[in-house]
């Protein structure tokens, strides 16, 4: 058998037929932790990824606890859930992002995820043409080109500009746009950026969106986490200008990315996606597909509903202290640099300055020194795709952010060019 | 904005990339639960699908509910799971299945899903090769064919055997394969036949499966829900003979299938699933691919080890009535044939002898004047491959299986070919 099973293509460890996601997230966080010193007796200390749900301070509402231990208790919702999840779960979301929106979704516009990334997936596959091109963000979040590969969707990159707080490089998308982009991704507010776009900048972006004939995606999983000067503002609001398709979870308002509960909704006043058929490419695409819980879903309208505004204000709080404290302890780190301080989401996205540095030739190399010599993993940027620079997570306690930031400093001083 | 997109292939509702599956049970049952008359003020019944978990004498154990609440108010697993589940869920199910084997499985051995459908459709993937075929049984459970085609994967069909208790025809399935056969698919207890394969047979399937050098894929999601003569005997049993790969979920035995948590497992202690890279792959194949949220898998081993004998024991008694009274009745219906009473799983198949009904062309046509005139639901055999067979779920409450065969008999009578 097993010879048989070689000349299918079995061939052993190794040879795969998807080729492992070397630089996911998940795998460069992973091979870092087992380069951590055993014998270094410190805690180790992870601002690698973007889940604060295991400290205490972040601990999600009792509100959303009750809800589900509510639905449980009930034993009615122990079946299965139809396409697209079910009645209530849809309203309540359908309410809830239209509160900052000028036009009413409905339950129809809203499909039940399995968190945002079951959503992404979801929305790659529909957009996917044997010509179909869509244009992604960089830096960004590396899991849409997995996606697009593996559902053969052709992708192409713009560029984000970092002096400009992040925004997206209009120009750059309308020179790679052609006739066969069906659609571009804007992330906001912004991983691993930690930006968060204005009112006027959104606007530009439907306006391009609108003039090349593209669809917007726009991943919302950080909807609502900001905590600078500019208010969040959902792409949906300029769904008249432009079609958008807006992704989405309870995982980081509600800290709670391990209950996998997202949403892609059709923000699309003009009904554009529902005559060209795409609303039903959706419902198709998630037939079959794993479906969130019943029970959690049917958790949904109470979370939405009845979570106070003291449970969200509390986390906001936290993060901007913990962005300005980040901000401010990079700045005494002489080969980083900063280009603004994080004003939404949980990261910071920082330049390494190599030539400052007498041993490290790239942020890979930098990363895995530090997880060695000072048992703390960041990401090197390579994995969101802008290689040299750094994402680093502030949603942690502050004691335990005090502590990577004093490692960072003293593995950067140790490291530094002698003068 | 239109024009381009229906150039690049989306032209309207009907015009999907993917084909709607309109011979899924899903779809099947939407379809005849629509045509039900709404000037019919009886109760309307299904007897087409199996979850019996709205039905309060199938309310599943308190022992189960506890588990999830218990782990959703510790807070500890509001976080991201690792790929391939948790550990502690991991052990818990090699412990569970261990029981029934002859030899010990590892966590490793272990990949928790969201649910039983979710790991077919992870094995689909895994096994698909340009060249590869897999054989299906037939009847058969439909979705193996949709996962087969999205993931081009060629499918071979053999026959069960009604006059044999829907045992395999090996005969047929060592007709059909070939160099490029990887695997077969057996359905163990059996959906839709109903049917339990003897020790002996298993056996029989195992050697064959060895000497034609392919895998066996067992779908157990029925594991335990046998009540006639036979014992559940798991195929991994057979793990040394050949490699086994087996399929479960909490979703049947517990009556959760909302849940959404089920296994794929390596049943292979020969260890060549490893040695050819499709553990790897299967690990591969889950990243990234939505998890089954973590607080339900950290309840997994309460679930698995606390379950009481007497939870399990009135459910089986429930269903052994069931089946009996099901049984009993059908035999009144004279165009209808039962090959044998249902010893496991929910549903009992039965053939349709259309010569004896009047306006009646095929099984469809009978289920949907059946829907339209009685108000009640069954499925009709073309949507699991035997054309002019009705399959009945009796895993429903006892005054409303009453009520549904009565219906069924006098819908019968209504169309009986007159003498």
């Amino acid at each position: 058998m097993e010879s048989k099973l070689r000349k299918l293509g079995f061939e052993g460890i190794g040879n795969l037929k998807t080729p492992p996601p070397s630089y996911s997230i998940k795998s460069v966080v992973k091979f870092l932790k087992e380069n951590i010193n055993e014998d270094d007796h410190r805690l180790a200390i992870s601002l690698g990824v973007g889940d604060p749900s295991g400290f205490k301070c972040f601990r999600t509402t009792n509100i959303a606890e009750d809800a589900i231990v509510g639905a449980v208790r009930s034993a009615k919702f122990n079946s299965y859930a139809p396409t697209g999840g079910i009645l209530s779960a849809r309203r309540a979301i359908a309410e809830y992002l239209s509160n900052d929106l000028p036009y009413q979704l409905s339950p129809e516009d809203v499909y039940v995820t399995l968190g945002c990334k079951h959503a992404m997936e979801m929305i790659v596959k529909v957009l996917a043409r044997p010509e179909a091109n869509i244009l992604l963000p960089r830096p960004g979040f590396r899991i849409y080109e997995t996606y697009a590969n593996s559902h053969h969707l052709e992708l192409r990159h713009f560029d984000l500009l970092p002096q400009k707080g992040w925004e997206v490089d209009l120009d750059a998308v309308e020179a790679i746009a052609d006739e066969n982009t069906i659609a571009m991704v804007i992330i906001n507010p912004g991983n691993p950026c930690g930006s968060v776009y204005s009112y006027e900048h959104l606007s530009k972006i439907a306006e391009t969106a609108r003039k090349l004939g593209i669809l917007v995606v726009a991943d919302e999983v950080y909807g609502h986490i900001v905590f600078g000067s500019k208010p969040f503002v959902p792409m949906g609001v300029f769904g008249s200008t432009v079609p958008v398709i807006t992704l989405g979870s309870i995982s980081k308002r509600w800290m709670v990315p391990g209950w996998r509960l997202g949403w892609l909704v059709t923000s699309d006043p003009t009904g554009l996606l529902q005559i060209c058929g795409i609303a039903d490419s959706i419902k198709s695409a998630l037939n079959p597909a794993p479906f969130s819980p019943t029970f959690i879903q049917a958790a949904v309208p109470e979370i939405l509903e009845k979570t106070t505004e003291e449970f969200f204000s509390k986390t906001i709080n936290i993060l901007r202290a913990a962005s300005a404290f980040c901000y401010d302890k990079l700045k005494e780190i002489p080969c980083i640099t900063c280009p603004q301080r994080a004003e939404g989401a949980m990261f910071v996205l920082v330049k390494l300055n190599l030539s400052l540095l007498e041993d490290i030739e790239d942020d890979m190399e930098f990363c895995l020194k530090l997880a060695k010599e000072e048992s703390l993993v960041i990401l090197p940027g390579v994995t969101v795709g802008l290689k040299n620079w750094l994402r680093i997570t502030f949603s942690v306690e502050q004691s335990y952010l005090e502590d990577g930031l004093g490692r960072l400093r003293s593995f950067c001083g140790r490291h530094a060019k002698k003068p």
